[in-house]
């Protein structure tokens, strides 16, 4: 009964539902789930449940599961494991297989060739549509995909034919006139973000990948894509947030790192806003006189960090996504200085009037006025600028964001707003 | 020439060519395009090139285009129009597809039927392969995918066939042996994000979208997940920075319309941050003995802000991709506590440090390293439960970030500050 209760499952519910059991549990429902099954769950298992059950595997299961996986995914596994896992692991691949893992585990960490696979459908342009089919029913249950076929000739690629193509079309035609010449492949050493934006770009299912000459080596699917795209986000979001990246997810991090990914650039802001504060003492003796200056501070630091960084993340996420790019620095900045205009006219307005209202102090309420416009313009140019030239200098724009901008901008505020308050009440 | 090297070209590419086209030029060149790949062409422009030619093509034309779109990209054009635009479409409809479209468009906004498509295929169970095949190269053409089947009895949605399984059986195998009985299906009314993160769980190509009576109305494809994927992260990172979000690109928004998005927060914000410093003056007393306090204000609230931010992020970002729910908040409050700890602790050590050398004064040390560990456990703690709370009570958890966050910090650093400085000083 539970074995069919199990068999039934979805091989990614599988894997989550062996996750929550014990070790010794964790065996047993492994070995009452039919193997294609069993395999395919694998494959969706975290790292450390890997770990344990190739552990535990006899050679002949480890083999067994080892031959239903798609390579990108044993080059995951092999990246995760500790070496003596390892080496049971590429003893259990046959000599073909270990090859080409070793040659893919030495692309670079962030490339396409680190998350292609080496399965996919390979056609010949003289070939019919029928004997591609027939090719299909024979190599396809070893294939990633088989939605997207390449045609090949001397290794070279030639074209790529959808297997809704070859399904609308009659059994005679050519593959060589039913193929789309114009492809889009990625080189092996493209960047990841690069090869999943061109998913998003084109609706594709699957991009192959070529060497420098030309030849495919592999391909990568739509599902990768999609977790390149989920990790690159998160990673964005983490850096705009003034932390290291993890690898892993929140729960999988443990304390000690989080507070080592977190305590680094923490470090850095606080002691850049020391600089603030020093800036500030210089100004002592004009809150000594008019101590109602200070109660401003917080007020203005906040507003110039909030603007810049609406700015800042507008252009991140637009260079992520490919809408920006440096060459629009000019547009941005005019754009940006618009919607300054506007938008600090109004906080202006806002906050100069309930400051003349409540202290009855026009002067009060033109030095505000004034420091907030002036702050809200440079924050909001500080903010679209700096995540353009980050880009131009192949830094990663999403550090330029709020946490940094923030405590730059500090700086520039506090200078202005007491330069102005001294001029106007000529202190 | 001309015309062979645009019929060449990638309707993605035409489409992103022709917008850099002048109004004439767009018509000459559409004109030239052999009319399968015109007409793809023309789903993926933006909303203004759809309108321009939509205003200039002969009723013919129109209907040619219309006939080859799917209907979840001619929907998207008819919310896009203006009316006397969408009258002249619908009338070049035919009357079952008017019919079915007016079904979508009532469907609440951010909902699974609103990005559904009704060109799925549908086999019934009886069938053999062959049979399915052959309904396939019938139908296939009209299909927005034939890469995952479902198999349909009496309109219930029985189960889902991959091609890829039609094509590597038997010819005389049943659908009802290879059909995937278990099969993931969304709800017309279920979120759209919802849907999209399925796709990314479950690695599926298509989804079905059934009524409340299980009934088959419609699927939604792939490349449809991945727009809502990234429609909806740039909308969580446009609310982290408290903006509203916009519609449409950075570009395409007005500077107006950008302008109003930023302006409402910022407001808020500002106001709120007053109060803040309306608690400063309370401290005036403080201040005016020992001056050097006002210096540390920028460090304390920014590192609040950040240490606050960090932890927003991850649990804003957790729960947008289903690692954490809301369930997990005492876990996420004891790790965050103990985060806090370490980094609060390395934070204050140098902080103090560095005080104590350059002040030559060990009270003043410490009433920042006393201050610093207390504001960062307040921040990260308030970083983590917004969020959470948000999610339970049905807000966007994503407006609990950074800017909101930071003015509250603010607030309680300064109170646990300056509550230290008095009693430390005995001020
Ligand atoms: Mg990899
Ligand atoms: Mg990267
Ligand atoms: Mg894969
Ligand atoms: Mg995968
Ligand atoms: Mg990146
Ligand atoms: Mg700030
Ligand atoms: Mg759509
Ligand atoms: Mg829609
Ligand atoms: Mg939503
Ligand atoms: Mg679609
Ligand atoms: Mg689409
Ligand atoms: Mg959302
Ligand atoms: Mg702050």
């Amino acid at each position: 009964l539970i074995r069919e209760a199990l068999n039934l499952m979805n091989a990614v519910d599988l894997a989550s539902l062996l996750a929550e059991l014990s070790d010794k549990e964790n065996v047993i429902a492994f070995r009452l789930i039919e193997k294609k099954k069993a395999a395919e769950a694998f494959a969706y298992m975290d790292g450390e449940q890997q770990e344990m059950f190739l552990k535990i595997f006899t050679n002949k299961e480890m083999k067994e599961v080892l031959d239903s996986m798609y390579t990108d995914d044993t080059v995951d596994l092999v990246e995760d494991m500790p070496a003596n896992v390892v080496n049971r692991v590429l003893e259990n691949l046959d000599k073909e297989t270990r090859i080409r893992i070793n040659e893919i585990l030495r692309y670079p960490d962030d490339s396409a060739g680190s998350i292609m696979t080496i399965e996919y459908v390979d056609l010949h342009e003289d070939m019919t549509v029928k004997e591609a089919l027939k090719k299909i029913k024979r190599v396809g249950i070893y294939s990633e995909t088989i939605y997207t076929c390449y045609v090949i000739h001397d290794r070279k690629l030639l074209g790529a034919v959808s297997a809704k193509d070859l399904l609308i079309h009659q059994d005679e035609t050519l593959i060589e006139e039913l193929m789309e010449k114009n492809i889009i492949s990625v080189n092996t050493h493209d960047d990841k973000e690069k090869v999943a934006n061109l998913f998003r770009k084109y609706g594709l299912l699957a991009i192959p990948v070529v060497d420098s000459e030309q030849c495919i080596v592999g391909i990568v699917t739509i599902d990768d894509a999609i977790d390149v795209l989920t990790d690159e986000t998160t990673e964005d979001m983490t850096k705009m947030a003034a932390m290291n990246p993890s690898d892993e997810s929140y729960f999988k991090t443990s304390v000690f790192t989080h507070a080592k990914n977190r305590v680094l650039w923490l470090l850095i802001l606080m002691l850049s806003a020391t600089i603030t504060g020093t800036i500030i003492t210089k100004y002592e003796a004009a809150f000594q006189v008019i101590p109602i200056l200070v109660s401003f501070i917080p007020m203005l630091m906040d507003t110039g960090g909030n603007c810049g960084s609406q700015s800042a993340t507008l252009i991140i996420r637009g260079l992520a996504i490919d809408e920006i790019n440096y060459t629009d620095i000019f547009k941005v900045m005019w754009k940006e200085f618009r919607v300054a205009i506007l938008v600090s006219a109004a906080l202006a307005l806002a906050n100069g009037l309930r400051i003349w209202l409540m202290y009855q102090d026009f002067k009060l309420a033109l030095v505000i006025a004034i420091s907030l416009i002036a702050t809200v313009i440079i924050s909001k140019l500080v903010g679209c600028v700096l995540p353009l030239v980050a880009k131009k200098v192949k830094l990663d724009p999403a550090i330029m964001a709020a946490p940094l901008i923030t405590t730059l901008v500090d700086t520039c505020s506090i200078c202005i707003y007491f330069n102005i308050a001294t001029f106007i009440f000529k202190l």
